[in-house]
């Protein structure tokens, strides 16, 4: 069993995005510039903005967050999306979700111009990336695409199965991999709340990606010896050993499971560090135009 | 074995559409209108474009053909389609596909504007369609969703494996059968070349979505007792007793997959008439703007 470290993954890609940032910086060019708004005082969403704001630092980004409360309207949430559209200094920009339920999040995701839609939550972009175009790709289905590839992981003619159907991972994560293309070319089977016989569907996969959403839901006489095992999950279980209150835990019963796999990632240190890094891959692609 | 018959249903949505159509016009409105641009003198083209022509007439629409021969320059086309764009008598209007190979298809499928893309190629359409939301959805799968939903057959919590990937039929068709809707809610797999075990996936299916290209290719070992055989393949194969010198063979083996099947289209006369009708409803969701 080999343990997939995205964490690891994720520092040596960040370390290249910044080589690569030095360099345009050293030809005249402009640092990539990523903002983020945050609405509200969501503890998850706190979390994963800061680590974003890190990470931009880290890749040599300059970042802006801009922080509203829980009662902004919608209405002047669109304005503030629209002066970021039409701000010639970010080259993109992402709207934290979840927004308060005042707020209407598609219209949001929407009014967003494509082009600076790093998260890739678009219809453009989701569009694009159905039909295998060129575009800024769903940040955590590209971060597993990327594991999948720094580790040689074979794809092509395997069963992968994808659990979960969510826009944001399941199916464009569905979409990567039926695609042809290497890491890709796999035979694809998406599970879900009404698929009769989950446990079977799992048993017959090489690769599972879970992305449920529900603790240890993948056990280990679910999983064929010698599969591949990635975790998407992140629910917060509380623990009152831990500084913070809880621990992440992931959809995969990982003490279990890991000795049957060939690979798995841990929760934390695997698929979230990756998701962090697509989002700065795409903020680099928007600076330099290489998608649009 | 019920046979699902395409070309009834067909004509039943046909006098659907005629009659709302009617209405239309008796509250003072304007005919739905469909421009066709067509490009050298394909067979099967041709053929396509003419039923097309027919059933705007069926359905009391106006149409346009636009016809070009073979060394039409990209410009032109552009300026074709952005005229077409830009014409509001045109509630909709289509580019048949293939198109000669001096000219991008893409590019002239993204130059639509997606409010008349009325075959919904365009990807913002191709997003809407993945993400869930209202949308001009992709002929062929949406007239494959209307025979289930006329047919009441029952695809929640199925296994429905599709046999393709193509942008326009298999990509499209497996993210509505995995959608939480009626139709939909189905455990998909998305099966294609460099599927290991293409019989063991069909062997397992309650419907299998077929649309390979392939004739023949499903045979009767390959289908479970009771399947739903949903059959798109429309391949020319030669033969002198047929007027035209071919007929249409489907990628399933009908005479011997049937006797199995608790439903099958028949090729010609199953999926084909519900393509074209597909068309029409989205000419007059477009007409109509009840989706833009």
């Amino acid at each position: 069993m080999e343990l997939i470290d995205g964490k690891a993954i994720a520092a040596t890609i960040k370390k290249e995005i910044a080589a690569e940032v030095e360099k345009i910086i050293a030809q005249g060019g402009k640092r990539p510039h990523l903002a983020a708004i945050l609405v509200g005082h969501d503890g998850g969403s706190e979390t994963y903005v800061a680590n974003k704001v890190r990470a931009c630092e880290e890749c040599g980004f300059t970042s802006t967050l801009i922080r509203y409360e829980d009662d902004i309207t919608e209405e002047q949430l669109l304005a503030k999306v629209d002066e970021l559209n039409n701000d010639s200094d970010i080259d993109g920009f992402i709207v934290q979700l979840p927004l308060p339920k005042h707020i209407d999040e598609q219209k949001i995701t929407e009014a967003i111009d494509y082009r600076k839609d790093v998260d890739g939550f678009h219809p453009v972009n989701a569009g694009r990336l159905a039909i295998g175009l060129p575009c800024f790709l769903s940040a955590t289905p590209n971060g597993i695409m990327e594991l999948l590839r720094r580790y040689n992981i074979e794809t092509k003619g395997k069963k992968c199965v994808v659990l979960g159907r969510s826009n944001i991972v399941g199916k464009p994560m569905a979409s990567l991999m039926m695609q042809k293309q290497i890491p890709g070319d796999a035979t694809v089977t998406v599970c879900h709340s009404h698929t009769q016989d989950i446990a079977g569907e799992c048993r017959n996969a090489d690769i599972i990606i879970a992305a449920l959403g529900q603790p240890h839901f993948v056990k280990a006489d679910m999983v064929k010896e010698g599969a591949v095992i990635i975790d998407v999950g992140t629910t917060r279980v509380p623990n009152a050993t831990r500084k913070q209150g809880f621990r992440l835990c992931g959809d995969v019963d990982f003490e279990n499971v890991a000795p049957k796999c060939s690979f798995i990632t841990p929760v934390p240190g695997g698929v979230g560090p990756m998701t962090i890094v697509s989002l700065m891959k795409n903020t680099l692609l928007a600076a330099t135009h290489q998608i649009y």
